[in-house]
């Protein structure tokens, strides 16, 4: 039996801080995600319509393979200037790539951002949208704890026909290992089985972390595109109008292509807590980060270790997810002591 | 509410047949999907140890982008040798591309390969390995009625510590839109719950179609690694040792590009199904097949209707993998009476 690391969210990967932005007339927002260096990175994007930047970077063929912090924002391709801002106040602390003495450090800051444009806020910014400065606010508020629900990334975001937001996750592996994930959950497929109570996730709970509750009876799951999701909404749908936004992280080793397979294996955890996943219509989007901290060896055993941490990965997304929408409403939930 | 089609099996989109052939001395087959012409194909590949052919003839940049079948094999590298077979009997046929006159046609045969070298049976062919014959008696005996369990190309599979075979099903969407899947489970991964008698895919059962059952208690399901799983059975994992092989297929118009979305979001059924999926050890690929006997239109519906029918094709799957378990053993069914 394993449980969930010491505050059940994705900053139990000692090193790594998360910071919330919104702005409440818009209802929309940015969430940073800070390394405590330049972590070993990967990215794998599965959604019809996804938004980022730096995701090439990622990708095991290139040189860098590293990240130092992962920005997740609302604002679809507005949002993207919310890496601008974190990417300037890293460089300005003198964090990044330091290439030759006297040029500005390079963050490396893969980002992606979801599209929450049509959910009512103020969106008449004309030549100055405010992502970027949602960016330098959201990582000057990072720490190891951190609201989840309608904040930040989430503030603006749907799941299916409920409320989206930010969820996070641990587990505790044993042996020092520690994997966790966060979301910005804005999915077109719906979190809830039909009975519209219980979470698609509800196997993988581990306590009451989003409140309890199995499946009393055997509901219709024959539509592939029920009424509690929105894929049928035509109107509603636009490709990048949908996405959820995951990473997923851990305390080993992993190189970048080792990243990549837990980011890959990671999309499991989507198919398992939202239905349906990864249309055209979202921009399913993990990034996997590891800090390095607890060596996992070479042997022959390593691949199953990674398989184990990517299976982690999974789980530890799935229940972010349910969490989002257990923390986005008020009325599931005591608002946490913390 | 949908049903299935009338054989609740991939052969309900008119035009495709499937044959099974196997080696009972070698403990291994081959299964092969003949389409009635040369068909839009895509093709995912996820697991970490895939072995295939032809897949790049899928990609949706190149010319192709069609087949004429798919053939499914057991027998690792060996088993690439059945699409040999099936090409080369498919021409004699007249069946092929006819690039000009007076030469062969040129088939199109798509292929994947799971591992059961390991199974017991008898390997030891030196330079004749049986899959080239096994490929052309599988052809020879498509029909749109199949068998299904430890037959063809699962022959000789598992999944997690229990028999794997060959599974399938589908769904009528209405309006003469059918779905299909079939599977060669050969996963590291458990299609079982940790009570070992749950199918992970049980809410997406119709009728009793894979014997029924419900989750009735609260498990533990915190170990990523589970032991109803050979994720960490040390010296039993191989790359590409441990494959999920599926086909997904429909009636409807899809393009190449559009069948690869097919095939992603039918991914999502073999993680809904199976805990852990897509590990370094699987070589999990998905083909997707399209008839294109009914328009789907070109309206700004077509893209909901293309998620529709990729979230439907994940339900089939999910289902096929589960039909897959139930057919490999007898204790778990009554023998099907067609």
């Amino acid at each position: 039996m394993f449980r969930p690391g010491p505050k059940n969210l994705i900053t139990d990967i000692t090193g790594l801080t998360v910071g919330h932005s919104s702005d409440e007339s818009a209802r929309s927002g940015v969430t940073a995600l800070l390394c405590g260096a330049a972590w070993s990175a990967g990215v794998d994007v599965r959604g019809g319509g996804p938004g980022g930047r730096e995701t090439d970077a990622l990708s095991p063929e290139n040189l860098v393979g590293r990240a130092h912090a992962v920005v997740l924002a609302g604002g679809s391709v507005f949002g993207l200037a919310a890496a601008d801002g974190v990417t300037a106040a890293l460089s300005a602390k003198g964090i990044g790539l330091q290439l030759r003495p006297g040029s500005p450090p390079i963050p490396i800051v893969p980002s992606a951002v979801l599209h929450d444009l049509g959910n009512g806020g103020d969106k008449n910014w004309g030549l100055t949208p405010p992502y970027r400065d949602l960016g330098i606010r959201a990582l000057n508020t990072a720490g190891s704890e951190f609201a989840m629900g309608s904040v930040g990334a989430g503030r603006g975001a749907m799941a299916g026909l409920v409320k989206g937001g930010i969820g996070s996750a641990s587990l505790d592996l044993g042996a020092g290992l520690i994997v966790g994930a966060l979301v910005a959950l804005n999915s077109v497929g719906s979190v809830l089985m039909p009975d519209g109570k219980t979470y698609w996730a509800w196997a993988f709970e581990l306590g009451q972390e989003f409140g309890g509750g199995a499946p009393r009876e055997r509901m219709d799951l024959s539509d592939p595109a029920p009424d509690e999701s929105r894929l049928m909404a035509l109107g509603r749908l636009q490709a990048g109008a949908n996405t959820t936004l995951g990473v997923v992280a851990c305390n080993a080793d992993l190189s970048t292509v080792e990243c990549k397979r837990m980011a890959m294996m990671a999309q499991d955890g989507i198919a398992r807590a939202v239905r349906p996943a990864h249309t055209p219509f979202d921009g399913d989007t993990i990034f996997a980060l590891a800090s390095g901290a607890l060596a996992l060896g070479g042997d022959r055993q390593r691949a199953a270790r990674i398989g184990r941490i990517g299976s982690a990965a999974a789980d530890c997304l799935s229940r972010a997810i349910a969490r989002a929408v257990h923390f986005s409403d008020p009325s599931r939930h005591q608002p946490p002591s913390a």
